[in-house]
This record gives C-alpha cells, structure tokens and sequence, in this order.
C-alpha cells in the first residue's frame, strides 16, 4: 500500500477554534493517521504532520485548504514565520511503495484544485517546481504575502496554477513533493558561537562541505552553548553519520568537542539504519530485517 | 492494537507438501502476517517467523501444532538440530501494546490447549518456565526426544502441561515467552580461530563479559576469517554497541580489528535506535520520532 508524508502549514497559531477545524479534516478518518498538529503563537502558524495513502490524503488536504481559506485573512495575518498565504505550503514526501514522481503528480493534483475551485494562485516548489528557480521555497516566498501579491501579475511571475493574481484572503500556496528533511542540531563544548558558525560553514554544502546539508552557527541562550543546527534534506545520499563525523573532525581543530545532539521531530527510521549501518559495519543489512517495517501495510 | 511475534520450529524440513500445510494455517489470516518460512534440509526442521494479533496468533499456532502432530513421526526423524517433538519449540515475543506477562498467560493457553487437545507434553521454558532449572531450552530437551522420553514420567520430570507420557509420533513441545534476541556476528582481521574464541570468552556473560551476551569463536572454512558468534538475548539491557566497542577493546590486544559484522534476519527497531543514540549522542531521543513506529496500529 502506497504511503506518503504532508506537512501541511497554515497561517493560524493563535485561534484554537480555526486551528481544530483545519485540524478535524485529518482526524478518524479512514486511510489516513494525523501524527501530530503543532500550532504556534509567535509563528501565528500550525504545522500538521500526517500520513496515508494518497486519494483520501489528498482529499483531506484539499478541504483543510478550504476550511483555511474560508477562516484566515491574510490581510490581517502577523507572525515572525514568513508566509504567503491561508495555507502556505503543502509538501508531500513519499513514505512506502510510491516514487518522487508520483508524489509529484499528486502535487500538481492538488494544485490545480486549489487555483480551480479556491482561486488560490499556486506555486510549484521542490521536486515538483517546473523552473530552477522555484525549487528552493524561500525564493518562491520571498517578500512575504506582501511582496508576491505585488509582484504576481508581472511576466515571469505568474503562479504555476490558479489566476495570476493574489487572493485577497487566502493568499497564495506553494505546494511540491520532496525528500524526507531531518533537522539535527549538535552542541558542542564551547559557549563560542563563532566556533559554530565556522563549523557550519565548513560542513555545509554551499561553502564547499557535504551535500544536502543546510547549517548555521547559533547561540543557545538557555543552555549557553554553541550549537550547529542543521537541516539534511536527502539522508539518503549523506546520511547523518557522515555529517556527525565531519563535525568532529572540524570541532577537533578548536579543541571543541560534540556534547549531545538531537533529531527534531520526525525522522524516517532508514536514516537510523544508515547511522547503524555505519557504525557497526553492517554493509549488508537488508532494511527489511527491522521487524517493525515489515509490519506497515 | 497489540502484535506479537512467534517463531515456531516444527521438525520437518524436507517434504514440502507437508511444509505448506504447516504454512498455510499463517497465510493470508485476518490479524496476523506471515514474515518467514525457512526449511533446512540437514536439520530436518522449518522455522516460520509470524507477527500478529494474540487471538488470532494462538489459533493460528494451535492449528499448525495440529497438523505437525498429523504429519510428523518422530520415531522416524532424522536431522542435525536438538529435537524432541513434531512441533518442536513455540517461542512469543512482545512487540507493541503487551507485556511479558501477558505473553507468559498466552504461552500457558497455547501449552494447555496442546496437553488437552492433543495429548502433547508440554515445558514451559524462559519467561513461561515454572522451574528455574526449565528456563534454559537446551536443559529442557536435553537428550533430544529419544531422551525426554526416557525420562518424562520420572519425578520432577513430568511436564508443565499434558500427560507424563510422551506422544509417541508428535513427541514433546516446548513453549515460552522471551525476549526479542538479535542473532549478531562479528568478523575478525584475523584467521586464528583461537583469537576468536578468547575475544568470545571475554565479552560473554558466562566467562565475565556482558550480561545477555551468548558468545562462540568460530571458524568460516569459505571466507578463511575468524569470528565471533553471538546471540543478544536482552538488547534493550545490553545494546549492540556495547557489545561492538568491546569486542574492539579485546580485539586490539591482539592487534586484531573488526572488518564486517551481521545481524542473522531480524531486530526490533529498538536495537537500532539505540545504537544510533550512542554513536549520535541523542540521549533525548524518542522512539515515537521514528515515523515507521507511528505507522504500526
């Protein structure tokens, strides 16, 4: 049975009432698991993680856009997150029995509900986006609701679906398939936050370090240390164990060592497998010898 | 929902007609999943891997025991393994949502049925044994089914279950509640078999070593390497990687490394995530953060 993973956001972190109508579209229903909602006050934003099989996810996600729409006014919408729209953005990722590509075509499904029946300008993000330069979302998002809805209507700007054109209330939503994201945050033995940020830089693929792997350099104030935090966005291809080790080296030159580190959120249990892999040199093990996968119909 | 897993081992090996009727009572069943039927001819023995819902799980084996008493003769059976009775052994496993102990009163159900049913002696053994001297398997069927029946209606060797007498075709079954066991084997740079067995008697429980770690030095004639050979019978007491670093610490006073390892068919994700949370140093994480384990009803 085909399996994917959405994490739909909306622009409500606030309003418990629109957050548990947006949030009731995912819940008791059949094929289908909520895995978890998680609003916001500061973001004024909720982020819900859900899993299932394609038709009813989609048709969930559908109505929860429409619900958004019907409830969120993005004219008045403040919250530090940046955002375009109702439901800003829905990415999908495939779980089990299903490719990149049908996860893409479901993408462009949902899309083009949401600009026919919700005039809702849509934006194609990721492995779903049909130029380069809307892969990367901040880009897609950049100047907020405020920016795309004076920019939409010029050429070069229109969306991939929906009319070229804002919607007042509901906005704009950038939807797209892509890989599993596993954010990973290492601290270290210092309270020196530009070790970190040397660090992150060193490691980080777009200063010359390991690819997929997005990190900066930050102060915790609560615990007062320095920690590298990190977003991997194909553990697949660089599997954390390769970013653990990497750290270390780069730590070891500043006398800095790795204290603890955390996985937020979800992670999918291939990427435990690799670390297992790696570290007890188990070269041959099958992911289908984890009793528990063989356990998900 | 709860699932447990039981590996059955019915003393046949050899003819297949008799393979897929024990087989069949697993196959397609509402509750339970049939993982794995391996039949080995030199041992003369077939062991099924099944997981599935306790109600349907004990019906399932009970049918199977069944048919095992209809087809095998143990007066005539011949093969390399330890062997007392036409199903042999019948081990249960928790795997979510169930105790131990409610695996204890399931593996009495099971035994009380055979003794009743089908006039089969039965032992409980590990977490089930009534007796300490019962806990070990190869105690309870020492002197194979040829022995046992010797001895069976001697005092303090009647069963736990069924007649003091042996069933004369289907022999005597073992029953019992235990732990998840990871069968893990490690590699050596070396082909001194005596290197093996010394690193074995380190890190074992019975010689000093680790608590819950079976351990052998053996000898593989095809790839000319020495090896450690283990069975983890607690792995949540005992990790792998405990077991892994050890093994390095004996192995390099001999000059020796690990050059490959191998977990023998499945492990509980469990033993996985906490080797990733040594190596990663993620004290704080939780197994609900595998989305895998979220998907499991």
């Amino acid at each position: 049975m085909a399996l994917i993973e959405c994490v739909p956001n909306y622009s409500e972190g606030r309003d418990k009432a629109i957050i548990e109508k947006i949030e009731s579209h995912f819940k008791d229903k059949e094929g289908i698991k909520l895995l978890d909602t998680a609003p916001d006050e500061d973001h004024n934003r909720t982020v819900i993680t859900v899993v299932g099989e394609p038709e009813p996810l989609v048709e969930a996600v559908i109505a929860s856009a429409k619900t958004a729409h019907e409830e969120i006014d993005m004219t008045k919408h403040q919250g530090e997150h940046p955002r375009m729209g109702a439901t800003d953005v829905i990415p999908l990722t495939p779980v089990k029995d299903i490719s990149m590509e049908e996860c893409v075509e479901l993408s462009k499904d949902i899309a083009k509900r949401l600009g026919e029946d919700l005039d809702i300008p849509v934006f194609m993000y990721e492995e779903s986006a049909t130029r380069k330069d809307r892969k990367n979302l901040a880009k897609v998002r950049k100047g907020e609701y405020e920016g795309v809805k004076k920019r939409i209507n010029e050429e070069g700007e229109e969306p991939d679906y929906g009319p070229a054109k804002m919607h007042e209330t509901a906005g704009a939503t950038a939807v797209g398939a892509r890989k599993p994201l596993v954010a990973y945050n290492v601290n270290l033995s210092t309270s020196d936050v530009d070790i970190a940020k040397k660090i992150a830089k060193n490691i980080r693929q777009r200063s010359g370090g390991l690819k997929n792997v997005k990190a900066l350099g930050i102060y915790l104030d609560d615990r007062q240390v320095a920690q590298v935090t990190m977003n991997l966005v194909d553990v697949n291809q660089t599997p954390i164990y390769r970013v653990q080790e990497l750290i270390k080296i780069e730590a070891a030159r500043y006398g800095v060592y790795i204290t603890d580190c955390e996985i937020v959120g979800l992670t999918p249990v291939e990427a435990l497998i690799d670390v297992a892999r790696y570290y007890l040199q188990l070269d041959g093990f099958d992911s289908e010898q984890v009793l528990e996968n063989r356990l998900i119909d």
